[in-house]
């Protein structure tokens, strides 16, 4: 087998990036960290770790690099809060770059599949993480002892058609329903925020349920719904009873502790294969 | 001219019940006003006023008395936040209207047109808000006299195309849009939630619209997206550009005292007729 190309980590927040240096480390994986500062976890990388700190802005100083450090894969992992063009100061080439999307920048799916190109490019062969960690990606069925019941399947499909109706037109990837009342939609404040919120929200009476899916035509190697440990914890404290992703279309990031903490805190998480016909209004 | 019906007005949150009385007194019209324990501002009612205090899950008593009061139009108005199954303590008429809705309850849309419908039979004509008071409707155009530049209609648009994905799958009926990012959607929380929470998700630089529509399909008598004085001072305070609504499908409470409040607040307040084709996803 062939050796795997040095693998570029483009690296927001959370978990995530760090669990693909653990993966390079652990098969002697090349690899160059870039770690866009603000949103990076600062204990991200040390000085043995190869890698550099960039603003989000600096796309042509990124790129450049990734040319010098011959990655031949790039990966873009962990959460980035979207900036205003303002707090973006832009170098030359993201400059470039911006003015060429126009007004296709207006949406997420637009401007993600351009960066990806523009990686394509000039940086490598863009990956989804799951190359590198086959088991981020959500199975179908549960995850962990506990299963959805009836009235949750309800609100797991009602979640379904409104992440799906909100993907389409490129908006968030989670919402909360509790017997078919949608609690909440997700834009740009993230899902903690949305739990947060949801907590307050919640009616009387059982049940609650965070959907997250993909958005339809999304770049789906970059940016899938994640749900991790502490989602469990969030979802938990929110008084809901469960949580579902898109089998194959979300990222478990450590899975096993996902599995642990939904058993421990009484819910359920599961993969569901894709929305029922019944529920397949727009 | 005949006289005009005697109306019943079934009261929730808000000033629109009470601009209603007072429109019946000015015209000295026979009303009932049904104020709903919980939702209904206090002070709405005295002992001069015609009236009940009734629970929202007190159906059959509801329509009862209004047969009894021999109303012969109907009128809902107000905010009033959906309960759960289990804080509406549905009375027998009202257990067995939810149980003849079923799955059909999941959504605001169906069950608004069902309590509708049951008005209908039992309790008289259903009629809008805007009927009692003409100039509730949003007009087309600047409502006061600030005028949105062209990166507002962006948002505008953006904003119109998102509210009525939303509205399609009977979610919400207000998103806040800045510099084409949507900051914003509102599920069951309200606009005023929405308002504060977009304060601290606003980008720096210009901009933000806050834009509301009808559902599409949307028992239009019922619940159209309302704005008010309120709404444009949270709109200021939240630091937005401006607020839009749909020109004949929203309700402006107050529409001098709201455009003098937009033009005191230095933010635009305008009325669309629709979204253009070009944004017309679905």
């Amino acid at each position: 087998m062939a050796a795997k190309p040095k693998l570029a980590i483009v690296a927001g927040g959370g978990e995530l990036p760090r669990l693909l240096i653990a993966a390079c480390r652990a098969e002697a994986r090349p690899f160059f960290v870039v770690a866009l500062s603000g949103h990076a976890d600062p204990d991200l990388v040390t000085a043995e770790t190869p890698h550099m700190w960039a603003r989000l802005g600096a796309g042509g100083a990124i790129l450049k690099r990734l040319r010098e450090e011959a990655t031949g894969e790039v990966v873009l992992a962990g959460r980035v809060k979207r900036p205003s063009l303002l707090s973006l100061m832009p170098d030359a080439w993201t400059a470039r770059f911006l003015l060429s999307l126009g007004r296709r920048a207006l949406g997420d799916n637009a401007l993600l599949s351009a960066i990806g190109a523009a990686i394509e490019r000039e940086g490598g062969r863009l990956v989804g993480p799951e190359t590198v960690l086959p088991d981020l990606l959500a199975p179908e069925g549960a995850i962990g002892r506990i299963a959805p019941g009836e009235a949750d399947w309800v609100d797991i499909e009602r979640g379904l058609v409104v992440a799906r109706a909100l993907g389409a037109v490129d908006v968030g990837q989670a919402v909360v329903v509790q017997q078919g009342i949608v609690l909440g939609v997700e834009a740009v404040e993230g899902t903690d925020a949305l739990l947060r919120r949801c907590k307050e929200l919640r009616r009387d009476g059982p049940g609650g349920v965070l959907v997250k899916t993909a958005k339809p035509g999304q770049e789906r190697r970059i940016d899938l719904p994640t749900i991790g440990v502490r989602t469990v914890e969030m979802a938990a404290a929110a008084g809901l009873a469960g949580i579902a992703v898109e089998a194959g279309g979300a990222l478990i990031v450590g899975s096993a502790a996902v599995a642990d903490a939904a058993d421990r805190a009484g819910l359920f998480a599961v993969g569901v294969a894709r929305p029922p016909a019944a529920a397949g209004r727009p």
